[in-house]
């Protein structure tokens, strides 16, 4: 299914950028679950774009949900949860071209060709970063449910264009780094790091062009034995609901692409027993998953973003009616870097992610 | 479900290392395929440990499928397509101490907290190496068909520790190329790079130690079209199956991790019309995949491998039942590399992924 | 899944009785398709109960779907589908008692224990009858697309109470029966059996009772060869979406129960070729179904339908609170019969089971 | 899927009538559970044909399975169970008409429509009733899990032809009538009936030409509130496995079809507290089951059997290839009622969707 996920519950989105709304259904979610909708709104505002913020888009959003079943008195019933998110800022004029003009690096050609022509284009139509707005009130909805259960996941900016931020510590993240993150207005560790991230944006912007980046996410308190092996463990999971957001181009746990140039020896975790009576290991390369399974030991993940597609410089394209090459200059509003958008977004796909797990595990 | 995967068709893998057999069910596989076993057999060759090979493992193992339904005549019926595979050559003596010495990097210790103590741990049991030996007969038999239309899948090893190969052209690459390397000793594209890697892994054998690696895999004449949007991309089916493969930490298309860094203007794949009327791009940094959907280029994908766990330098480990630590030897039988028996499983979760997406293709 | 339902496209239901609001998302719709809204409406009135008519219920519903998503200038775009129906009509207070008083044949008890008592019961919450409106949507659209391709689907009471209509010609069923089905007032096929159920009706209402009934349904030019064997059949779909509608207690195909008392020379059905060359059968005891696969012979069911539980008359139920036995008048307002409104949704749910069928089908 | 049915865990039957095995892949099942071999064989025993029984098929089949993957020291791991039963005595002979002249009342027509002439026709091929052994494998590994927390499902005969059996008390069936019945030779309540049965089944082998029948099927001791509404409830997890069984035309439950010609205040089963304080119904016409949830009152369905198509008498068919009339005899071994057969085969599909919905149930 396109813009559907299940395992345990299912997540169904549904939407056009330009069309009256966006939303998505939850089905089958665990009852008796209170949901803050004031926590739910702070979860969905680090996604929307701040009005009067030249690092961001100009187009405005507000990006509120308004849930419409499933939820009593604030507690889910068990039944279907959905919610609406009104598109009250949509523009169509920009878009007048894509339908015959492929902008590179969109999905204008490759939604073309699968839909017979009949997609609708407008703003990107379905393939929009905007539908990000409801994996993120799924996601916002999963990690209330989770931090009930003391599980907490937060993602900072690990890097745009060739900027770094400093890095979690992989074998010790506590809960108030997370809940910091979440309230800073740029999300990264460093003050300084962010400072020199947010220059280049500038200068991208002037230049009309964009920039990419890398999301570190990591998730604490999570039980040892939630997932399981082959098909159905937690990098399948989490993997299969990343790439459904745009722009998404790289994913790694824990050492990753780097544990490729270790050798066993240095990329083993060895375990060992605590203080209190835990099983823990004194490395984490394996970024808290060991075949499909948790750990007990922080999930530790990586994702990578590509610049954004759209760029005010001349770029070239084909004619799709007359078959010939043609210059196209995408007018309009453009974000120069999603990345600091897309950070709860990460938070998002995880949060899915470990709840459906989570409810295979006893006494959830 | 752990070992179960569907879009369109199933793949349901079965079996433990140590237990009578291992095997796949495919179900709803297209009707009126022939199936080549002598093509079957050398795919699965290319996984086997060779006899006598000082750079793997010393088991041997006989691997060669027995097809016993949803076949007749040597064409798919549309029936279920079951395959067995014997464990013919099985020690149980080597792994007598896992069920209370968890091994580090393996899955003996989130195995044992998953399935309450009863998982089979004997040989690694349903979480071994050895069931990628029925995910590449599936892996194979999909290749065939997509073959049947003109769209090879093949892959090398990109790099093993700090050594690395030649990397394939994005923008072209040739049938003969892919061929080639299946009959390859050692899939690499270059001979001298591959000489220095079996030189380092002579080195970690030597040294008790062992190594990962990245696998580069392409496939070409992929229709544009072919995928949808959201949750149901490429992508996202390529990423879920391949995350199923043991040892893997990351995966990235295109250009990957290295997108994060590039401008938007740099990253961007301008469309053009080559002579033959056909919509292509100049560079291909997008790896043949726009908005979950092909493009038609080549599908150009990396894969990390971390370093074998089972190492034979001593490690430390803890003793679940005494809940103290303890040190750990694993003797035994142990691949220094499984890299290069890894490339037909990267092939094989490729093949599985693409054909069930070509398989909403209209006509297929 | 509680209201979601996947075979190629997805349908998923959602919303409460008393809440803003219900919908349904359809996602993987085949792209191209004219939805025309009239025909729309024309359907979802054969469910709405009319203002006015002494037979049905007093609450007035609206029950015009609004399309949010997935259709762009009235054709499908292969983007998830949504519309809503607003509830206009919702009184509140008629249900308070049924946290503590489950009215007997609903699903208050039930729920209540199923859902930790944290359902919406307000009306059925999730449970209501209601939802069958959005049923209704995702079975007009996919009548739609089926009458395109030249099948369609129509349904009669086949009985309510013990008053039985004529039945379907099973061998030969027009297009124009079934289209003159659709524009009755009341959906028989004697009209003299009409006015005696009507009278029945009346009868019930007057005593404070209700009646069940059966309605038989089918579905003419379906190709042969659309479904597939064991547990994907067209028999398995239609039953899977058929007892979702509420007080369905029986399913039958073709001959059904009657079979049962056959000899096999007497139920078999002989083949022949007519005079165009089509393989078709004498008599059809099968219903258009063997081996869960069409034959190209009408496709005949008969579903059997619980008189509707909420009635006027005392009942004695328990006070789930005191745990003690107690009396219950369900005060508000009852449809006697809910029969003909549900003739709709069989249809509704058929054309469901044979889109989605059909979508495995070459050149669909 | 064809042969795939899932929720919560899976079940996945492979295999030809004529090809070397059958068998079945479970995924995901609970682990930690024992699997008593010999109440398998027992359960298996009552779907084998006996050798010498004049009432039934000439063909001995073995019919017991061989588990390959998933137990270990008779445990389940967690990891996939497999099970294969070998087709050791099949004889090709009987079926070389079938290609291209289809039995009445078989799949040889629409089989071969579907596959395009490349399915399996040998004895049906995966069509065949012979898939029911390891059905009935599955039904009672699910029926061993249910048993040990108190769940007993049981089934009778409750109709051959027009002889019909005493039927179940829907209000309180005890353990003891259960078990007794697994125990009988001929699975009916009343001998005599029973004796009338038989002997209707020896008129019919002497006349060549066979029987249909009812099968009543019940299960005690179920918790209140397992199961979900709409599309997720135990009505239609049960339907969509019931109609994977050959031959099945129709399924009720409760009251069924008798519903519909009741009245609400004569089919509204009224609530009270039983002296343990267990809350139960007067009546029991819904069967165990409202709003798709279980309320803890003996489930009672029947599924209604159509004669078995294969007859001795000759029949009027097409020649497919000619496309002309021809005449048919079907020699070889036929079974006059399979009926009795499919005893344990309904048992099984119970077992299956009840155990896989008490998985949603906390601390199962």
């Amino acid at each position: 299914m396109a813009s559907f996920w299940k395992h345990n519950f299912s997540v169904s989105l549904f939407g056009e950028s330009h069309g009256p709304a966006i939303g998505v259904v939850m089905d089958n979610m665990p009852s008796g679950e209170y949901i803050d909708t004031e926590k739910l709104k702070q979860f969905m505002r680090r996604r929307a774009p701040k009005k009067g913020d030249p690092y961001s888009t100009q187009r405005s959003e507000a990006d509120m949900p308004n849930i419409i079943s499933g939820v009593h008195n604030g507690y889910t019933t068990g039944a279907p949860l959905t919610a609406f998110i009104s598109n009250s800022d949509a523009l169509s004029k920009d878009y007048s071209n894509i339908a015959k003009l492929p902008r590179p690096g969109h999905a204008d050609y490759t939604g073309a060709v699968r839909y017979k022509g009949f997609n609708d284009v407008r703003g990107g139509g379905h393939f929009s970063g905007r539908l990000t707005a409801a994996l993120c009130f799924a996601g916002s909805v999963c990690g209330q449910i989770l931090e009930r259960r003391s599980i907490y996941t937060g993602a900072h900016i690990a890097r745009i264009h060739k900027i770094k931020d400093k890095r979690f510590n992989p074998c010790g993240i506590e809960r108030e780094e997370i809940i910091a993150l979440r309230h800073k207005k740029f999300p990264v560790i460093s003050v300084k790091k962010g400072e020199a991230m947010l220059e280049d944006i500038k200068r991208a912007r002037d230049s009309m062009d964009s920039l990419g980046g890398i999301i570190e996410c990591a998730s604490i308190n999570l039980p040892a034995g939630i997932g399981s092996p082959i098909f159905d463990g937690l990098e399948n999971s989490i993997a299969h609901l990343m790439f459904g957001i745009p722009a998404v181009k790289g994913l790694e746990f824990g050492a990753g692409f780097e544990a490729a140039a270790m050798l066993g020896s240095q990329n083993n975790d060895e375990f060992y027993v605590d203080e209190r009576g835990h099983v823990k290991t004194r490395t984490n390369h394996h970024g808290g998953i060991l075949g499909g399974i948790s750990s007990g030991m922080p999930l530790i993940i990586q994702v990578a973003f590509k610049p954004t597609p759209s760029i005010g410089k001349e770029q070239n394209t084909v004619n799709l009616r007359k078959q010939t090459d043609e210059i196209l200059n995408i007018s309009g509003r453009h974000d120069p870097c999603i990345v600091p958008r897309a950070v709860p977004c990460v938070e998002a796909a995880v949060n899915i992610a470990l709840l459906s797990h989570m409810m295979d595990y006893p006494n959830f």
